[in-house]
């Protein structure tokens, strides 16, 4: 199905060489200061194109607001927003004609479906995330409004074998944004982009990792059992494209849970620890958030990444995508949390 | 929320430390073959007390049926079972008394719910598993008839520090019990039990890993956006209780993530790679289904180990529940995708 | 499926000749007060056995909670009740054995369903209305929190062809309860019992309809488009086994839809309409609520009336059943509005 | 919330005076042969202006399709469909200004919402079963696949006082269209229009009844408890704008419930009775399902009429919407019940 969220939820529709793909968001609440641009932003972050590192496919995703604002403020009802595709170039595609793409899911999609699109991936491109960013961006106007001060930053933390070291304090979208690979370490960011380009000249791809961080959490958000704030994490962001893990924790904590526990939980026995990625008993403690997203390499090589667009590691354009992600779960348990007027 | 599943869904309920937890299965086709015996199996497997590595509480988890049975077989009608709480003895609890438990999700409960069980861990409690195993066994009975040659089979992989090897073809489940680590390596498990047995003497506790593997799955399961296959068994899985992470594909697939694509893929240009987990495009490709979940240390240390009766390292007993969350998101979508009848 | 509401969600079990009847009550807030006291008193209101014209069916109807509460308070948990079956007396049914019961569901089941409880109604039969007592009595708990003053009655307006007056302002629950045909009009209630006793005797069976109105409704409660007040209560009370019509408006209001707009809307313009039943464009207006809902006779006639135990008239025992459903949609209504923090 | 179904899933969007309206499917399996020009006829019988009878609002209504589909076959993938407004003239309503329109939601809607479209009707508006309809055509490709000989059609049986008599046979859609009432009896037809006309003239509106029958039904269709199909039918229909009442059963339904039960059920005891309106135990019996939808008389009076343009009777362009309905209840209670392998 193709929708995501219970209160706050965004439905998704178009393949990557239709004519348009786009968002419904229902769930928004009225009154939300909304426009364009604050779509178009956050569709700019993910663009193909926006540097030497990622798909030569050009295109604009000019965003188009069909409903649910009025005088700059939502109305409460569906926010539709639609981006027409501009560049399909099927033809690029065609070359595969009726030959399964190596690494690709084109055979058990057609298991499952009968009946499949021939012009490119259809809905599992990665084009697809456009939907999400545009969700995205409307859960952060909600969430900016219902939460000041919470604040959800994500960057490379892992390109190939390139690890970043962890920050001691998240960085800003800003500093993200200032290098390519959008790792916030200038040397190491260096020495990725230089290991993507010999990938992108090899015709060879990269996985990695994305980090991300929400400071400014309010406490209690998630559910105790089915729906805990990691499992809803995890449902969004295992439902991204390449994505092979996710964990909850700051820093190493798939290497830290080899430790005992009074070495693991050390120091915390009176505040909660940033190993705990800032949920307890399934609801957020109100300490900053931390994930961790893994990447396998792309499956797009040889001579398939020699004729189509594909970006030799998406990681990069994977940072607003993982965002996006976050902030959905958020405004969704946002709105349950409210919904339940406990001890009124 | 306390429903887990769209088609085939579990409504679980009971408090650790009240009269009963239970479970109601709602979506259970008619027809399945089911019994009392079957949910006492898998309970049994889970139960307390069953050797020297897990805790002292004493519970039988007998299991009583309800409704939704007729002559031996499901009637397609609500599976209510019962499991009546023998041993609650929450006066252990009572020396916590108003203080919160270090390392425990009190205070946030308390801030979210304003009201509190101070008989213990209530809906927090590890004990909530219990109502999952008994949806894990009913969904079972029902993959048994709708595709004969599905098992699934979960064991332990690490305990603190020690790893066992990745086995060339899954253990039985028969193995895997033949110790009480649940490692199906016998000299990995003897020197995991003296390090549990280590941690129980020193009121320490002790994380590691669980690793699950689907054999016999059929092509198909999952959607290609929002409910992909990987993002079910995310959300099932991060939502056990001390679940820090959990990942796709056999053996060390966040290790070889490193990999450039070439090498990740290798081998795999023609035929389905281990390393995708059994799962492409967000549907299960027909092949083994391999997934990786990762447990902190438990938070119950020290002195609050002397008085309440927790294990020191619950993975042992983790895994029929993870064997459980497997079922469960498999009978969902078996039937899910049963619903769309693509290509008519 | 078995669930009924979207955040205040009640799940059902039990086949009326199987070992037990029950609800689990999924998303009641946390601190309201409640006791088995409470269910009890809704459960007794609809058992059998309370006068001369209801069925001999005697069952005690004993509700045992198992989960969801703690020192007299809600925990936010799921609460889940359960109702024992002492008088099956299934032997009653097995007269029909093999063959269908005329008027009844028997042959639509077996072709759903393929397997069938021979014992009796199982799922189809009345008793299963009890279930939605025990979460009506929940839902009216979290109502007379979060909105006091808002009182839901019922009453029985019509049996047969004898229609009762439209009275000028709805009844208390006592006044409905003084007489065993839940008539608040004493002249008609005992024509309406003289008709029930002859039909009884008759083996004969009569429809009617109830009247439902809430006082003290908060403005807002329900969803423009899909979700409205309307619908949702048309869903709740449509799925009453033997309703065959709902409609919205105090008295007569399918029979003033004849009129021209001018007259129906007359006096109007200014102040909401009592034929707008107090639902405006989806939406609670803050007027008084009124529906009404129509019941056909029951099929279960002659030979099979003599045999098993039935009533000759539902409508005096469904007035609690309506009442409780009315008290589901709007406990769930009422969470949903809170959930949306519109205009903040 | 603005979804609609479970499986087959309907998500409208759209003010009626912002820049378009629009639908999403969710669900629809693959593999239906479906174009622009099948939803295109159906919106254009509902279309504004088909003739002397409805409001002067011309729209051309003309849809585009934007994804979903490929080489005339929908794909398994969202469909997304998409209509502009052109003829929107807010400035007709702008004479009510601040003011709040007698008889309508404003006041209602303002009052949860906050923030309010002061350009007309919004969602409330009757704009949004064009949405509707959209989803109606689609299910209905899905049916005409899915369930060969299954065929729905509505028709106009009451305007004002005048009510048609009920057909021993339902009309063809063809009949139905062939007189601009919709009422497929051409003298009650002729002297619905005269009254039509005279309400015009008069500023003055009307309401009465749409039945509506589906012939080649499924046996098995619905659910035993909750999720009944006359649930989802009334859920479906008693959200339609300005509907007040829903019934089930063939002719006067509501007049006979008044009958003993041994003449409302005669000549039943073997065969189904056209009484039960082709539903059973809440599921289809394989009988004609036959419906009867009451209408009020809209609140868009005198001088508010004299302004906006606005039909004097919404009956007969509420036919298609009544269809649409009930081919999205069925097109998803299809799925339900495929999704469930009873005595596999």
């Amino acid at each position: 199905m193709n929708s995501f969220g219970r209160l706050f939820r965004l439905t998704t529709f178009g393949e990557s060489h239709g004519p348009a793909l786009g968002a419904v968001v229902d769930g928004c609440p009225a009154g939300i200061p909304l426009g364009e641009a604050d779509i178009q932003r956050a569709l700019d972050r993910r663009r193909p194109g926006q540097s030497a590192l990622t798909t030569a496919r050009a295109e604009a995703d000019k965003v188009e607001l069909l409903s649910g604002l009025y005088e700059g403020k939502t109305l409460g009802t569906p926010i539709a927003a639609l981006v027409r595709n501009t560049n399909q170039r099927s033809a690029d595609y065609a070359a595969f004609g009726e030959k399964d793409r190596p690494g690709h899911a084109d055979a058990t999609w057609r298991a499952r479906f009968q009946h499949q699109d021939r012009r490119g991936g259809g809905r599992t491109s990665g084009r697809e995330t456009l939907s999400r960013v545009i969700g995205g961006a409307i859960a952060e106007a909600f969430l900016a409004k219902q939460h000041p001060g919470l604040h959800t930053v994500a960057w490379v933390s892992q390109i190939g074998p390139l690890k970043a070291p962890t920050p001691l304090a998240p960085p800003t979208r800003e500093e993200v944004d200032a290098h390519p690979t959008r790792c916030p370490f200038p040397q190491e960011a260096g020495e990725m982009a230089a290991l993507i380009l010999s990938a992108k000249e090899n015709f060879d791809s990269l996985g990695g990792s994305v980090d991300v961080c929400t400071q400014g959490m309010p406490i209690g958000l998630g559910e105790p059992v089915f729906g805990k704030l990691k499992a809803r994490l995890a449902d969004a962001l295992a439902g991204i494209g390449a994505v092979s893990g996710v964990c909850w924790g700051g820093g190493d904590i798939l290497g830290d849970i080899a430790l005992p526990g009074k070495r693991f939980h050390e120091g915390n026995v009176q505040a909660p620890s940033a190993r705990y990625g800032g949920i307890q008993g399934g609801l957020s403690n109100g300490e900053a958030l931390h994930v961790r997203v893994y990447f396998k390499p792309t499956a797009t090589l040889g001579d398939m990444a020699k004729a189509g667009r594909h970006d030799a590691c998406i990681l990069p354009r994977a940072v607003p995508v993982v965002e996006a992600m976050v902030a959905l779960v958020l405004a969704d348990l946002s709105l349950q949390t409210l919904a339940f007027p406990h001890g009124l």
